[in-house]
């Protein structure tokens, strides 16, 4: 019910704002006896961090985290975690001038609306900034799962920048980490990039989609019904940020499918229990089948921009507005990291629910 | 977390097979002093019910419900309601002979590893049978929101199958309730029914993409980050069986966007608030902003298909299925009065939600 | 969140009023494979249930329940478990003449305040017939800690009533079964019939303390601060109807004591951890600790009596009631089984949960 | 379902460790708008703040409470608020000598054989300490209820210490906040003064009963079965460490009434709804009735003693243990303010509830 809070059995709290003192999140279930000091978790963060490149937002923050509590002597104890992040460069003078517009596209007016303030120096709660928290968070989720799931393996990847696809066939994973947009592949990576200097120059933003996908996951993860895997996925993906949409295997295109096209055909193959074809995204009826877990979300693109757009004022008036600041030109870049860590919390949160409910798998084939 | 439950306040638990003696859902949190009947909810039944046309399978459910408690002198009572629909005609020797073998691209395998049982009936929990429930608590949303939100009204209508999507300015909503596809254009229709036609006689099936708004919604339902009203959405029609993915406003091509072509202008109106555009499909940072709520899903095809497909037993032979029974071609025509009834139960919820926590909304413009 | 259920991976929702059509309990969460018939519930509805001796309600119900879900070939499928039980002797005539007329003491007039409605057929949900729904839903529970737990056993007795309490050194478990009161005493017994005889002449009623303990509880289950397993023993048992007090081991006695008499010492026994006393009633920390689990709840009388009462009208006038229908001269009795009921539900609940996020206990002495 | 954390909508998770960097709360749920800063917190916190006389722990900890999210411009902006409590003096040397053996009657042991680890420093979690972020959460629920409920006010104090009770009739508010203990009596506050110092000298502790109660609140809060308000509140005072039962009203001796010496009887007074007596403390089948709340709890004594007491370590050898440290010799003092604070978060929880589901109450008298 909390509504700052996602998780069932791993559960994340984030709060702070942008331009606060500080961000975190308070992490409650975690098994104890983990292995976990903050180089864990800087490592992921430091992914997500602003500033490493002209791509992304020239705010300088490290992002360095503070563990205050839930671990002990380098391991977890089993009760609730708090990770700090302090704010350091929130330079607040750059929103003054829009203090009393309200930006088209942005939850500005929407949070007005509903709580009758307005955090104006950039965003509070909506702003990108609080991914840092989920970042921190996935990284003592995949603490656990290291331990728990040691077979897991969670690569993100952006694979549409604007209307450039990076090609299905052309998929290359071992450059991923070799370009700025964490790009599958280095042609593409080129032509993001080319792209995006020409977008960020004209003072315009675009939107991205990120791939997730998951290997090594067992057979048996969810639940029929409401709680099923692909339901969490999608709300923790939905949850981020900017993401207008959440796509589960063959996504939206499950539409254009037939049934003999889309039904992934089952095999015995060396190592067990194999798929011809994973359409599926690796969940069946809400429960995972043994396949990768293959997910896609859209991030639209960062509505604070320095194209001038028509709004209004509190007062009802009829304005124009450009928002200088330091904004990320295609925010979707920095969701890469943020994609990943939400489903090492929701892939950890699930064992841990599969584990209780049932304690292992009850069925075997052969 | 309860798995089998959906809602905050307004708290929803269906449960019941397929091939069981009865089917229902448990609402809890439900307002005191709406006016129900049963009548309220039959009428919504109907529209899902099977064997309607040709383009729907042919089990013959009445899809009868009895209010079992929850509502005195037809009222409700603010306690909780149970609803119940009896399975009649749970033809379950159809199914004898895929006892053993497990159905590509259906939930039959991932039920068996996780729980070590089958209910080779019919697909138990994971069958369209299970939204029979949905729709009747949707009825009961409806009949609250009637009450709390006299203004709002939700349309659900399929936008595509197969390949054929109908063009966005070519849609009309009178047509709707006019042909057995809720299709929103009568030459759309027409595509269906041929295109549907033949894959029926050809043994095959397939997906659809399922629209969903909502008109009269108030800005300020929502809250950041975790239960945004869109991750409440991305959750809800998620959890629908056989649904692949979802987007909310220009979902999924959100990506292909520039941020000036994205941003949703502002507007003051004749009726207040107006937005030129409604690319956020009426959600910004989570809340409401008081534009229609536009929602979407895929659905993939019926796995239950005539086509031979590859497959292995429960003792690892491998082997081939065809599935007999009596399946919907296309599934997704059903989904529709599926989706609308999820809606309702959101907006409530967090209609009640916002109440609870702001009692009203603080900001107001002009 | 639900306001209706209880459990966290063991999920109870009960629904239905005294005098509608029936009341029932949705389980989410039941482990699969459980072996689980109607008959095994039966059993413990015979304990609770009304009419079986001159000292409880005349009113006559059978409490046939039945299973209408998740149950399949005689085990449990994982799946989400109706249980029904219909109404059959709801007499309502017998209170048609209270109709306007609130009961001092009774949930009357706190359910008109708040719901602006009144279902004065009997008392709705603060009927203790609402109490059935839980002895079913216990069974179940049961049911599965018989397979994950086999050493547990729950007791449950009437240690006092009215001022009539058993000396703890004169308690005897196997005359439990053998008096009406389910008194842990035979003298005690007798003196509760000839206490209670006189009362029920008199048009009284009168309370009682129920005590519920378990053995063969592993250490382990539980957790720090919130869901601590008392939080959640002292939540269920104070959630029965009637119940005004709750007390792990000492209890309110606690406050009596000095440190050095209530520490219970620990040693090893021939069968590892052992504790010289047990005043901790087998939680510390709000984790068990391996000793017995200990509790107790005080019932109040039943507010439905015969002796008259002042109070007022629904339109404020001054009267007086007496209440004819058919009460209970001591709910306590029945609320027996209520009580072992929950303290199953309780302890497998925290047993799944134990199980989610340990796996297993991770320390271990000697 | 979150572990470490209370509350539907107004929801509090607390963390931290007695000799860990920090303590704190993460509170979710608060409504926007609330006027709030560190010093509403604050006086709070210095009520239950160490060292402030002889009866209590020598430990010096400034208590001093950081907001570092959720208030902007000295108003709560409905996003989560998170406050920070340093730990100052956590001088943890003086555990060194009881680190490889459990002490009776403390969560040593069962920490230990959940999590299979020691935070041998204080007792981590189980510490007393943990209670001052409950106390600083306290403190935004109390800001919350002074413009939700403005004639709401809650009163605590301690009504037993050991054998010495303060007779009911003797109770004088007035003199509450003029002696170390809350006590509501002078005459009772001298006694529990020299009792506690003979205690004391001879390294002993002792138990106690807080009561805490309040006036003001509105008819109509909780709810029928399972979250009733009285649930919430066993709930809420179970949880608080050390606590070993909890009374509504009469409580435990509610057992000990008839019927008619039990009910309430109704009259309409001079400002509406009245009881001739409050047997119920203010709560009827879950809901309250419009009389004063009451409660009590009761604390056994520290398990931290002087007095020796024959244990194991954990190798399993059979020892003596004597805990030097610094410690309360009745927690039981400090408890009333913390009692206090969960009255205030559980009171604002339900106020907020009971506004989502119903907007206001439903009935009327007259």
């Amino acid at each position: 019910m909390s509504i700052n809070a996602f998780g069932h059995l791993f559960r994340v709290t984030t709060w702070g704002e942008s331009h606060g003192d500080a961000i975190g999140a308070t992490i409650d279930g975690c098994p104890s006896n983990i292995s976990l000091d903050a180089e864990d978790l800087q490592v992921w963060l430091d992914k997500r961090k602003p500033g490493t490149s002209k791509y992304t937002t020239q705010r300088r923050e490290n992002d360095e985290v503070e563990i205050l509590s839930g671990v002990f002597d380098g391991k977890t104890t089993g009760t609730p975690i708090q990770l700090l992040i302090k704010n350091v460069d929130q330079r607040s003078k750059d929103y003054s001038d829009i203090k009393e517009k309200f930006r088209p596209g942005h939850a500005d007016i929407t949070y007005y609306l509903k709580y009758g303030n307005r955090d104006y120096r950039g965003g509070g709660r909506s702003s990108a900034r609080e991914t840092a928290a989920r970042v921190a968070a996935g990284g003592v989720a995949r603490a656990a799962l290291k331990m728990l799931l040691p077979d897991l393996k969670i690569t993100g990847y952006m694979l549409q920048m604007g209307k450039h696809r990076i090609d299905r066939d052309s998929i290359d994973l071992g450059v991923i980490e070799k370009n700025p947009f964490w790009a599958p592949s280095q042609s593409g990576a080129k032509k993001f990039a080319s792209y995006l200097d020409e977008l960020r120059k004209s003072g315009n933003s675009v939107g991205a989609i990120i791939e997730i996908t998951a290997s090594g996951v067992p057979a048996g993860l969810g639940a029929p019904i409401y709680a099923k895997l692909d339901t969490d996925i999608a709300a923790g993906m939905m949850s981020i940020n900017a993401v207008k949409g959440v796509e589960i295997g063959e996504g939206m295109s499950a539409a254009m499918l037939t049934g003999s096209a889309n039904a992934d055909e089952i095999i015995l193959g060396n190592y067990g229990l194999e798929y011809k074809t994973n359409n599926a995204g690796g969940i069946l009826g809400g429960i995972s089948n043994g396949a990768d877990i293959v997910c896609r979300f859209a991030v639209k693109p960062t509505s604070s921009i320095l194209t001038s757009r028509q709004t209004i004022t509190k007062s009802g008036d009829s304005t124009e507005i450009v928002t200088k600041g330091r904004h990320d030109p295609c925010v979707g870049i920095r969701a890469v990291p943020v994609g990943e860590a939400m489903l090492a919390c929701i892939l950890l949160d699930h064992f841990l629910l599969h584990r209780g409910q049932q304690g292992k798998n009850h069925g075997s084939i052969g």
